[in-house]
């Protein structure tokens, strides 16, 4: 156990660390070279790029600006929350109200603990009294561990277990409450959209003399004969995505060996065909790849031919659209048929939302699908180490050795031994913990949600059940997983809380340095962006050759929810579990979620670019973790308070639990249903606004291609590309002319058919989409342009209906 | 433990036992004076009341007929199930449906575990040979105890749990795969009823400016402006309904009195008006309940004015009618308000299935309730020991002997005495017993359900929980349930399997006495129904006057789902529990199931009239409890060959469990939404046959008074029964006339206007709802048909619509 000065040094050293973060932050970001990785956000929304393309300097030698280094600060905290919804969308906001909900749950809590916890604790004293024998903490005398065991302070423990849960339920409930109104507000305020319209249906069943389009008609003509407008066919595409994707690589080697042309006219470039360029018949590479680029070509036309001329291309998947929300809310809502198993419908999620590869599982595999992997996490998260153990034992300093021998003198120098004896064992383990979120993510994938918004759903919540049982848990009771699970079966289950509750005072320093480590340097880590920045002018020095280039170069990311939201929710158990055992780590938290809120500020502003837009659906898990964090906390003081001979306090505890699962009851019946469905109330008052602002609006066109699956946006994208990269790149500087041209018709373009494929408000610009989807499928939008005289052969119209 | 012998003795107790009722009965129910209580339903459905009523005798005298003393059997199994289906409704037939299923599944176990299981056990003869000292029964020597630790046979046991697990399944599936079906061909094949075309609107918002109805009107007709009729509001009638209880009785008395009178005309009836008719002024009886009743009569005007005209009267609840099955789909599955605790829409239950009393519950009421009513059973299953003990304590033989001295000499008589000492402690328990049904059913009240099917769903899923608890485990492991959570919470988690495991083959002897007693004997005991018989002719000595009141003191009775379920559920746990570990037990549960299908087969065909239709809304509690015994079953198993030693083979164990929870899953997202949702594909079909085939139906009168609250139908019948009453009693004669002529224009308006109340097939002749309706709202299709022409003032049609 740490005494108070050792926690000193730590935080000191945790300090020192951010405020060197910082520092670099604030002298890196003012460099005009690094305005990309600083502010991308800023490019795509297009309010950077203007001012700062014509005089780009690469250092910033204004003395000035160096001494502002928190400048940064006022500039996150000006956006109003409106303007935040607007700028970066309700998701983003809704996050950032994660943090203000802890400084608003935990800033009176600590207040108030720090008041009437600390002197009752301090001057309870058995600690100095009693066990002078006993190796015990500084940090324990503020504890709950200082007061005599049977003592009658205890119930003043236990009233502020009630008072903290008592407060803690009412923010909850005034932030869900906000939360939900914040979502119909930002559904209700929302500009026409396709998701509004349209419904997915999964599962269509096969009916042998029909195609999939055709029954689909059939079914919705017959049963929503006064709403449904049409249906867009979903096709399976995948081996035409690889063959894309091939000769996107191909072009690449190809603009690289004409840029070295370029850049050397006197020596055409040559290299060998066979592997790696080091056998094989010597070529001219220019014009190997251009050959192999037109064959490529010819195969990616018979398998476009053949996807859109086979049935069986056609998946039992379609997004199903009506003519109204009212329409759409209905279908979405109910049963379609007999056989729950079939026509499965459910709201779209937006276009830039959905996940295609996981449309076409059907329902049979997705209940096996989804029964494997909660297995499979249970297995991740207790035995997760046996493997780790495995890998250990083989990459010991004796195995290296053996594997080779010539670095045996190195190795056995003092210094670099003892650092491997060190280093080795951990790193399978960081390893490990570096792609853990990558594989619960294609755990998500594999069982089959169709959205990402999902898909980062549940895997925040397999992240959260590997921390809470490998990080909360595994510290508190030392062990593995595996051991714990062990241990859980076979002591009774009053003993578990009490091993629990007598750990926790225990480890009090251990997650202060936690919180430090992870949290306050983690998140000082978090804006000075290393990665991306390192990333960035790698790419800046090597491949980056048009604006258009750098533009594809800059690395925005998104909120990470999969991995933040379990780390948040971990905070909140962390204060939830010590708000009463030991109120002196209170302030670490709350230093952590203002810093951790600034930051985060700041880089919604400044550089995330969310990939969706789920209108805050992540919000009831947020809700429901903090829940459990209670009841956990509620358990822990339990068996804490029962080994402490407080008998008379402690069975009052138990009523505390329950009104905690009551509150959670209500709140769920009383708020999900708003991230669940959408009422009709709300549909029919939308449709009735519409009709009334815009009588003559033409739906069909509108809802044409709104949800084409990617690849076909890329059918004649793909002639055009080739055309413009044969004929254009010679002339380097022509080129550029010509991009700034696609470029402007892009614009224009955008602001006609921004609503077709994506939702958004209006104050928003349209090179912010423009950028999506640059990076996503290059050039859609000019041969969407191109194509949107001729229709497309995949959506069918009812021809019944006219609006 | 029992030897067979012991067993011997008691089976043959039982058998006998059950012999004497199935004797007893066989003679009772030929006599013709009985015939009202054994075949109560055949005089419903009309199809034995013409035959029957003209040559009435009191005894059989035909000698012939008591020899067939099982010439109820046939009768029972003639009808299929299709006839049935018409005859009683798709619960009955459902409900047989659990016993067949029983037979299905244990019939194959039985066979197979008696030809492999017996002889293993058998040859095992550990018991034999090793444990000379201990006792053990003969019937051990037949289960799995008889196998000696560590042996390979337990491979069998294993291997036999697999096998039965997945019949088990396979017959669950193919069952809810049946009942499934069933259930929808059922509401397919109905005529057209109410139910189909309504749905029901709770927590309806008050606005300040608006009634009521007003508000439902406006808010409906803007969000369902396509498919919106009409609705019927709901009032609130208690004290009309008390008022008109207390006059029921006073008009009883009258009766009495008057017929005192007829039979000695001689003397009018006199008493006095005080407490017990022991004190008071002396008054002329007749008189004096004449001026009661008219004194009442003018209190229940004024009551009913106020019903009519005061606002408040109005609930915050409504029946919504739509002019499509399809609108009532769409309107039923959606969310309606962005307020989810606001205009929640439900389908409607039919007419008959209405609980009125409950429909009023405010939302944040409801989740209150079902908060406190779940702690109230969870102390009522663990806790229910510690009252009785504490009655049982008052109630001993000193505390009479204190309280009623002059009792003493009676009392110390030795066989009074230690009578008494057996049967007092146990009186509290019995008593409570007897009551528990009833009390779970009012806590399902309390809790807010609004339909009668509902209430009994909850109330056998409470009295499930109470079994298992009590008499299962409080069989196996000795002790009160509250003695076993105490342990349940001082044992390590994998001791409570093997605690459970090893009792379970001891307990074997006590389960198939069980069976017997409560099993066997208890079946017979249903069929003879000899309290209804008592009542029967207690009544008919009393308090029959005509025709009509023999018939209103006839008491069908329905299968009470609330008791019946949970015994049924017990017996498949004992069943698959045992199946493996002592097999010698599934004959008796067989006996039992097959005796009980006969029973309960006849006794659904001649006795049980249901009062309501819920088209086998039960059916996912039966399949998921049935799922949960065999969890129960692999637990014990698990426990029970863990102390075997049995280590190869015990992990094995493990995939049982997860392989059935994930069958449980599948067949919860394959099967439960036809339980729970109205296919979108099945209503637009229907209403699509209907349009074609009545294309002139004026579904708005057909609609009217569908969902007339029960007091609003009694107003003016409680006109007509005065004037009825005092004019026609006179003549008891002229009166019986009257009633006839009464019973005819019943039938003819029950033609006409059996669809607006209630929904049935075809085949059903109206006489059978004639008597439902007469039971409970007396003469209430009277008063309907006269108050036909005049609109009631509650329904308020939509102007705009007309269809």
């Amino acid at each position: 156990m740490a005494t108070l000065q050792d926690l000193g040094v730590s935080a000191f050293i945790n300090i020192l660390g951010a405020f060197v973060f910082l520092l670099l932050f604030a002298v890196l970001r003012i460099q005009p070279i690094n305005d990309r990785v600083y502010f991308p956000k800023l490019y795509i929304a297009g309010k950077r790029a203007a001012d700062h393309r014509g005089a780009r300097r690469a250092i910033n030698l204004n003395l000035c600006t160096y001494f502002k280094f928190l400048s940064w600060v006022p500039g996150a905290l000006r956006m109003t929350q409106t303007e935040l919804i607007h700028h970066a969308g309700l998701d983003s906001a809704v996050y950032l109200r994660i943090y203000t909900l802890g400084l608003k749950i935990f800033l009176p809590v600590m207040v108030v603990a720090l008041l009437v916890l600390i002197p009752v604790n301090v001057s309870g004293g058995t600690l100095l009294n009693l066990r002078k024998d006993v190796m015990f903490s500084d940090i324990d005398k503020l504890s709950i561990s200082n007061v005599s065991p049977g003592s009658n302070r205890f119930f003043i423990h236990l009233l502020m277990a009630y008072v903290f849960t008592f407060w803690t339920c009412f923010m909850l409930y005034k932030e869900y409450s906000n939360v939900a109104f914040m979502r119909l507000h930002f559904l209700a305020s929302q500009k026409r959209c396709a998701d509004q319209f349209t419904v997915i249906v999964r599962n269509i069943p096969r009916v042998s003399s029909h195609s999939t389009s055709e029954t689909v008609d059939e079914f919705f003509r017959r049963n929503h004969p006064d709403h449904y407008l049409g249906q867009q066919a979903v096709y399976n595409a995948n081996r035409y995505a690889k063959l894309v994707k091939q000769k996107e690589r191909l072009q690449n080697w190809l603009d690289y060996y004409q840029l070295k042309f370029e850049r050397h006219p006197e020596k055409r470039p040559t290299g060998r065909t066979g592997c790696f360029g080091f056998c094989g018949r010597q070529v001219d590479q220019i014009d190997y790849y251009r050959a192999r680029i037109s064959e490529l070509d010819k195969r990616i036309a018979s398998e476009r031919q053949r996807v859109l001329n086979d049935p069986k291309a056609i998946m039992p998947v379609s997004f199903v659209t009506f003519d109204s929300r009212w329409g759409a809310a209905v279908c979405a809502q109910t049963q379609q048929s007999k056989n729950p198993t079939q026509w499965l419908t459910n709201w779209a999620p937006e276009p830039r939302d959905v996940y295609w590869q996981n449309l076409a599982i059907p329902f049979f595999s997705l209940s096996i699908r989804k029964f494997l992997i909660s297995i499979a996490v249970f297995a991740l998260v207790f035995f997760y180490m046996i493997p780790i153990a495995f890998v250990q034992s083989l990459a010991n300093l004796e195995g290296i050795e053996r594997v080779a021998p010539l670095l045996r003198p190195v190795i056995e120098v003092k210094v670099v031994k003892s650092f491997l004896q060190g280093f080795l064992p951990g790193l399978a383990l960081k390893l490990f913990l570096y792609i853990l979120p990558t594989v619960l993510m294609i755990m998500s994938k594999v069982e089959g949600y169709v959205s990402l918004s999902s898909l980062e759903r549940r895997t925040a919540s397999k992240y959260y059940y590997f921390m809470l049982v490998n990080v909360f848990l595994g510290s508190i009771i030392a062990g593995t997983a595996f051991e714990q699970l062990d241990s859980f079966f076979h002591d009774p289950p009053s003993q578990i809380p009490r091993t629990i509750g007598v750990a926790v005072p225990m480890k009090a320093t251990f997650f202060m340095t936690y919180i430090m480590v992870d949290g306050w340097a983690g998140i000082a880590n978090e804006i000075l962006r290393v990665k991306p920045l390192v990333i960035y002018h790698l790419k800046n020095m090597f491949i980056v050759k048009t604006e258009r280039d750098r533009e594809r170069a800059m690395d925005p990311r998104s909120i990470s929810l999969g991995e933040n939201l379990p780390s948040l929710q971990l905070y909140f158990l962390l204060g939830l579990v010590y708000a009463v055992v030991t109120p002196i780590l209170l302030p670490f938290i709350i230093v952590f979620f203002a810093f951790a809120y600034l930051v985060y500020r700041h880089q919604i502003i400044n550089v995330y670019n969310q990939e969706y837009e789920s209108a805050a659906a992540f919000w009831p898990q947020v809700h429901s973790r903090i829940i459990a964090s209670l009841l956990i906390s509620h358990v822990t003081l339990f068996g804490l308070m029962s080994t402490m001979k407080a008998a008379y306090s402690t069975p009052l505890l138990i009523f505390l639990p329950l009104l905690t699962i009551w509150f959670h009851k209500y709140c769920k019946s009383r708020f999900e249903p708003a991230f669940r469905k959408y009422p009709l109330e709300e549909a029919m008052e939308k449709d009735r606004m519409e009709h009334a602002s815009e009588p003559s609006l033409n739906l069909k066109t509108y809802l044409a291609n709104a949800y084409l699956h990617p690849i076909f946006q890329m059918f004649e994208q793909e002639d055009q590309k080739e055309e413009a990269t044969i004929e254009v790149r010679i002339d380097k500087s022509e080129h550029q002319q010509q991009q700034q041209h696609v470029r402007s018709s892009h614009s224009q373009y955008e602001e006609e058919t921004s609503a077709q494929t994506h939702c958004h408000h209006e104050e928003r610009t349209s090179s912010q989409y423009q950028y999506q989807y640059q990076h996503q499928y290059e050039y859609q939008h000019e041969e969407t342009h191109m194509r949107s005289e001729q229709s497309p052969p995949h959506f069918v119209y009812h021809p019944g209906v006219e609006h």
